[in-house]
């Protein structure tokens, strides 16, 4: 087993509405904080990569590798990186590859998508599918997760109330363990019957099956795995990095049950840490919708094709059972600032492998991150080591 | 000297105002005329990095990644990287990095800009400039960069006229240089009295001091530079890459006569490739704005401080003088689609170091693009070689 990169600090802002706070706060808390954890000084920085969406639909704001370097005051190279929701996942990806020729590279992520008005951000978020073939005919990106979980049901023979009650069950558990993390956006528990009942937002997804609009901001300091123990004792490696890209549209994909993106990044990185999906020990999928994480575990691996539901109907994927899946409490109820979330599941399963999580997984040796651009367009797996074999 | 990349395949459009084209289909056209020059299938490529600056605001579409590599039917690991009009720049930064695990690798840029109002294109691009403190108060960029020439001038002691007479002879020079490429916006000559007497856009840039809104695309096939010579007989090699930032606000700098990113970035490039800054024999410069090239002359070290202007006067920065500069037509005559430009400059150094440019400079051996983010938040310069020595 070969690492790629060492994770030497982490640092997250609370998701949520921050009304006091602007994108450059955001990241500028993040940021400091993952220096802070790292114990190095900002000058030891040599590249910087910054994950963001819609900073430029949503705050008029392109060009943030300016504003990261500024925050710590350095002249570095620093640049975004962008795929949509998967914008955080491929930053790391980016990020690794600096290590060629940098020694410490910081990785950044940062949305912040609550002051404009819910119209505008679905609007943005659209920008992640086709503009042509499904925004234009009034495609929203609840509707293309509906398209797919109509899809599912039908495929797999789901009665309605059958499949309402898995999904109810995916967002009950990721409430419960948000209810545990302080820095979650809706750190409370919900019940199965508020999941099944809650409003319709597209058909069969309720207002429950659904990750909210958040702002946020997570970081990462990376460094060549072998300066890790030089400024830690507690490193945890990166030992795959995979991207995998498909159609932008859904209606061009050879399945919607399944995201081709998805299959080939995991096989990919399964490949390079050299490990099965049995190895294991803590997930943090994307949830974006509840039928995502159904989907994501099948793609994975994790279960065969059309038996997913099992697993959660056993509640197998709560922290504390056999494969633990986002106990960090998700998209779904940690929150979604887009360009942040692929960062922030990279700062959560850190917390794991350094036994620091609020739904601490037991004994947990590899960690695997999952972060998808859009209906499935990129896909970004990493996996992590407490140490190296 | 050791070359980081080779670049073995070019691929561009024409710029201006494809009103008939999509972001898609630019984008199709330049990836596919590079993977044709290359010789190379596109079964080869194993990473893509697309430049783009403003898709979200001006077409609503995010996530090119994956458009990217949906025109070549291929699932690699594709995505966005932004850092305003020096997109182009940090993809090639960017691209080099991935060859740390990668053996080919597509770089494209493209921007669709004439599909919207001038209105809606200036917000946009003033994206790249600091929202809170420039934009909201009004500020765009000819603002910005008028501030700089008129900052110029008083440090300088240039009286009105003989200032407006040296910006104006950049404009004819590039405009003159831009009639013999095809593939640029504006390919035609000017005289003097029309630069000097156009209509003011804001004080002392008058019309031709100002590059135009573009469409266009342009693509980069690089590789392992120790496997160019299999692909092609004239590959040409990239023997330095540096990206340097500064504050993102111009308000903020220590200079307004001066970019310290571009200093910065182009110390570091001469010292990768081991070479001075008179070995260059021809140059692609960032001149957004005529004032911009003057002053990047004198950061990237062409001219001691306050004497660029010396130089323009004896008209030694035409193609066929001792110090070629933009060759091409710079942004100012070529265009300047902005996520496109960065990659073009490269498409055009490539050119000249193969032979086969419009305004061929003779016997060039090393070439060096600089590219600028905004107000000098970002610059990117690369230096390229005909061969290794």
């Amino acid at each position: 087993m070969k690492a790629l990169a060492a994770i030497i600090g982490i640092g997250i802002t609370k998701f949520g509405e921050h009304w006091n706070k602007g994108i450059k706060e955001l990241l500028a808390e993040a940021q400091l904080k993952a220096l802070e954890d790292s114990g190095i000084s900002e000058k030891d920085i040599q590249q910087i990569y910054v994950a963001n969406m819609c900073a430029d639909s949503l705050s008029g704001q392109l060009h943030l590798g300016s504003i990261a370097s500024q925050i710590l005051g350095i002249n570095v190279p620093s640049y975004r990186v962008e795929a949509a929701c998967a914008s955080g996942g491929v930053a790391i990806n980016a990020a690794i590859n600096a290590l060629r020729h940098k020694d410490i590279v910081l990785v950044s992520g940062v949305e912040k998508m609550t002051d404009v008005d819910t119209a505008k951000v679905t609007t943005a978020l659209m920008g992640a599918g086709n503009e042509e073939w499904e925004e234009f005919h009034g495609a929203t990106f609840p509707a293309l997760y509906a398209l797919m979980a109509n899809a599912y049901m039908h495929e797999f023979g789901f009665a309605e109330e059958k499949f309402r009650e898995i999904l109810s069950k995916i967002a009950v558990k990721n409430h419960k363990h948000a209810s545990k993390n302080p820095f979650a956006q809706f750190p409370r528990e919900i019940t199965l019957q508020q999941a099944n009942n809650a409003s319709i937002v597209a058909y069969p997804l309720r207002l429950f099956d659904c990750s909210p609009i958040s702002d946020g901001a997570a970081a990462l300091v990376l460094c060549k795995p072998e300066l890790a123990k030089k400024f830690c004792d507690n490193p945890v490696y990166v030992v795959a990095s995979a991207v995998a890209t498909d159609t932008l549209a859904l209606a061009e994909r050879e399945s919607l049950t399944s995201l081709k993106a998805t299959r080939l990044a995991a096989n990919d990185a399964l490949n390079q840490a050299g490990i099965s999906i049995k190895d294991i020990n803590v997930f943090e999928v994307h949830d974006c919708f509840t039928i995502a994480e159904l989907i994501a575990m099948e793609d994975l691996g994790i279960a065969e094709r059309g038996k997913a539901s099992k697993l959660i109907e056993e509640e197998q994927t709560y922290y504390d059972a056999s494969i633990p899946i986002n106990p960090s409490g998700g998209l779904k109820a940690f929150g979604h600032a887009v360009g942040a979330t692929g960062i922030k599941q990279a700062v959560e399963l850190t917390k794991q492998l350094r036994n620091e999580a609020y739904c601490q997984v037991e004994n947990a040796e590899f960690a695997l991150s999952h972060n998808v651009g859009g209906s499935g367009g990129t896909a970004a797996v990493h996996i992590y080591a407490r140490r190296l074999l």
